[in-house]
């Protein structure tokens, strides 16, 4: 941590700094430079209480050194963490895979066609949503525990794995009972009581990136999950909010790069929510490939002009064949062979 | 709700587009227009599914012309709506009140010094954290139910209210046994579930604006608690994450009256996390209040040195005299006079 | 252009609205709504100064119903504009393309082995500024006419075309003389005069996006310079600014297939200054191509620890060459078959 | 400048960090963590080239200490400057100040009938635009030199000052000789070479912030003029560019505590751009003086349903009064007196 004095700080308040510093166990060393005193303190910052050394008197700026998590970064495991699902089935490391399905489960036949139009193509990774986190109060909820079910048996049939969100800390058992991965939904991202549960009942889980959070933030979160001992977590980029307004979020690929160096946990991209329009995902889906992300999770519906929420944004069947079809190369050009199993 | 149709929409497009309208109780009526086919829905466009439109064929954009929520709405409720706490306390309206306290509970005698420090100055609604949402799974997370036993306590001996956090859903019936005002903190404005409860309890709650929450985000997060029948809701504003790296979160006292333009709900201020340094908390505190907001709440410590959270942004005693009396004034330049109760 | 009234709007504010329609031409067409009146406005709304109808009394909002741009929209054109360069070197299409050269001309040597290192790859379009727009007064500026002369000789010897940066509008004589493509920078996308000028010149322009302009304004920018008669204007999306900390600009390759939908002017991307480290560029670059763009311009320095600006984003020969056989492979699987001239 | 090394360095990669340190004649001093090693190095680091040890290996982060502005730094001159119009008027220290006038010169009556009722509220300084920034070519551009010379007569007539815009490096003479403030628009915020010019021509300027700059870049900016001589430099804030859509900018008054402590140039607020609406300016200008800022900007219109550029956001003489009325008691409340001059 490096503590920078104001231009006018006077001997007290250095040796207030130090003496704090020491009280932390971090040593302080004087740095003494032509426009303002400069004070390293050497050891594990982590354990500083935020702001105690901002508040000092005489203190312009604090430049931590360390990054706040720890047990997700890099620096505490080199190689990629690689979630295994059973089966066979692998997220991270050297490979991409895709999840797919509808955006949410609204009946048994519609919940199937699209599971079979996306098992076809090799798909082995079923989403759906059962409790649907609406901005608005007056809009459908989701099916709940009668959609979880559904899932279940749609997916245990054509062996297939269910990933599914988890909304209301209340509901964890119910949900661990059905779903084989669970999702931590965007606006859940610093619910940090649902995040220490999920950290404890051992299920992979999937963390949506929060609209606005920042990427320590979102580390942040999968550390609450990985510091209860669970560490079967992924990481999901899904769009961040910004000026654009042509696009519902901006999909920032260019993270994946960047979080591959800061962590070992592996990485998704959700292009269907931040497109916002089909048209749009195949395009966007190619390029989370390219960009090296460890697979993509997109919304595929039969009759999305019948859908209950995210019509827009669905893929056709045919769409998505196109779409595998090209995925598959572009994994090639990466050297991360694109997961199909037929 | 109008539908612009593309260019090149077929009649047969058009067609469909009127259908799905007579479909939702919408009369649809042509507008030819000299480049595109333009077709206006008459009718509630909020029963809607959302999308629907979107998704077909031909259509380049739908704008909706209503806005989604409906209770909040000041089309809804002409008259300001103020919320009661009792004692002749109230919160909305042609007035302007302020809430202040610590950011967290530490100790007993920390939370009566900082207590007695703003009741002196005529402040009646103290606020304090026992449950904190910490970024870091490392830091200090609030005493909990024993923090709230200690403001409850200190606000009664002091005849004063209490506004504190709640988090976790499963401790909804602890907050309100000890809370006068449930705080929503940003993290939490679209955890659903928990604005259900809370609109079930009965209780005043002040919701904070997410990071990076629309207006219209943040008025639909208000439905949830109002459509479950309690109105007795307060918004505050604390700052949204844009690319601004010198405070914290902006501020954007713009909003202020654009949400009296909205909606009949009292807005309140949060300028101290904002700003993340008590130097220039007062500053935005006033702004806070010329601008034309219900009040400010703010942080004050007596030992801001020793906080154990957010020292650099909390007041001192001494700051937090000169801040009332200069708020006085303000208020009284525009017309809101500053509500102080000794 | 749809005009909203406000729930309370008399019968007056109505017919005043469609007074001022029938002023600029527009057939005012009354939609009386449950809980609001709706006026739409037919005909041509581009002519209508703007806010004209947002000032009256009684109206609540205001909706464009066409985009501002006429001359750069797919609306006015179809197929895809395609830049001649001459010797049989085109950008926009069915293909893909890459500008590759240092960030900045130092001298000679420098210049001249970046750009033998990026020709036996196959690239024709060097990049090289002579004039910088720097953040500081006190930061190397550029070589100027030097710098100019230096690049076109280069380029002369290995035949290659030119594209460099024009920020001062009294150079434009000079620079016309040096460049095969004018690049006007971010920072002056809305320095109208300047496109303008442009305009008149004749030469193929890139512009690039200014970091916080919307789609409509960069159309807008590049409808400055076709509606002075120049219709060789080149798109360059090189990264928006949002709170993202970690990467220098968020790179949106989002807009890429909304631009082809809106535009049929080709659509470069710049990773370079985006991810502002070269062991990031890459990866992006490749998505870049994935997301369907019509090429890629990245800046490729042999010596870049010595580099006199962006040294640390400047991807090594090496780098560069992995990049291109990787390029080759993307751009075939989006069926945009890869540039490349021996 | 500290410079941190990647956990696995190497003491071959330290080692040529401190050589290009000594290289800048900076001192360089290992501080060995228990996680990793830092370099600090001690020195004017402002002569360093930008990136030059970020592109070394072996480094992972480089956190610069100085700000890179110096001559608009509040710790090369401590006190707040103030510039002087001449005739008793002057921007800047302890009072503040109001600018105002038509968004843009239509015509002489419209010019004369605005000017007359800000000069019958004690305004001094009037504002017009005779070259309008149009964000579309085919929008109304301004009167030119016709403008200027109206406005100037007016002035004259009513002894007031003229702030105006200029936009085109080519045509600064002819705007000095009608101006007594330069305006630079937030889109030339960075067009260096016209802030050059300004720079040597000596007038008062003021810079407006770019809708997506950094304090710094702002800062930069200003520096950019004051390094050519040029001290009378005021910065305006306009409002920045977020994903807030309900108001054009976001006007982020928490800049003016931080910017009054970074710098010693004045600071003025413009609400009127930012909101965009007349019911919202007031609030928001009572707001920016309540912040402490040295004044306001602010635009009226005698009859804003006819004006051809921004008639929305206009002021009314009435609303107008009203204002200033109101600013006087905000004014005093901040112990920064309204400069009235009747």
């Amino acid at each position: 941590m490096i503590v920078v004095m104001k231009r006018d700080a006077t001997r007290e308040n250095v040796e207030r700094v130090k003496e704090e510093a020491r009280h932390f166990d971090l040593e302080p060393i004087e740095m003494p430079g032509d426009e303002r005193m400069i004070v390293a303190l050497k050891g594990d910052e982590r354990k500083v209480v935020t702001g105690r050394f901002k508040s000092l008197a005489g203190v312009s700026d604090v430049l931590p050194v360390l990054k706040k998590y720890k047990m997700s970064s890099r620096d505490t495991k080199w190689e990629d963490s690689v979630v295994d699902l059973g089966d066979g089935l692998r997220i991270g490391g050297k490979q991409q895979v895709v999840m797919a399905g509808p955006c949410t489960i609204e009946t048994e036949p519609q919940l199937r066609a699209a599971a079979n139009a996306v098992r076809k193509e090799g798909v082995r990774i079923l989403r759906g949503g059962a409790y649907k986190p609406r901005t608005s109060p007056y809009a459908f909820q989701g099916l709940g525990l009668e959609g979880l079910k559904m899932i279940r048996a749609v997916a245990d049939e054509l062996q297939m794995k269910v990933i599914t969100e988890l909304m209301d800390i209340r509901k964890i058992d119910e949900l661990c009972r059905y779903a084989d991965i669970i999702q931590i939904g965007a606006r859940n991202m610093q619910n940090y009581d649902l995040l220490s549960e999920v950290g404890k009942c051992g299920k992979p889980v999937m963390v949506k990136r929060g609209l606005s959070a920042t990427l320590e933030e979102f580390l942040l979160a999968a550390e609450y999950i990985v510091s209860e001992g669970n560490t079967n977590v992924i990481l999901c980029e899904r769009g961040i909010r910004t000026f654009e307004s042509e696009v519902r979020f901006t999909l920032n690929l260019g993270v994946v790069p960047i979080l591959k160096n800061l962590t070992h946990l592996p990485i998704i991209i959700d292009p269907s929510h931040a497109m916002g329009r089909r048209e749009y995902v195949t395009d966007m889906a190619l390029a989370a490939l390219a960009v090296g992300s460890h697979g993509i999770i997109v919304e595929v519906h039969c009759n999305p002009e019948e859908a209950l929420c995210d019509g827009p944004q669905s893929l056709t069947p045919e769409m998505f064949t196109n779409l595998m079809n090209r995925a598959e190369k572009i994994s090639a050009a990466v050297d991360m062979p694109l997961v199909r199993k037929y």
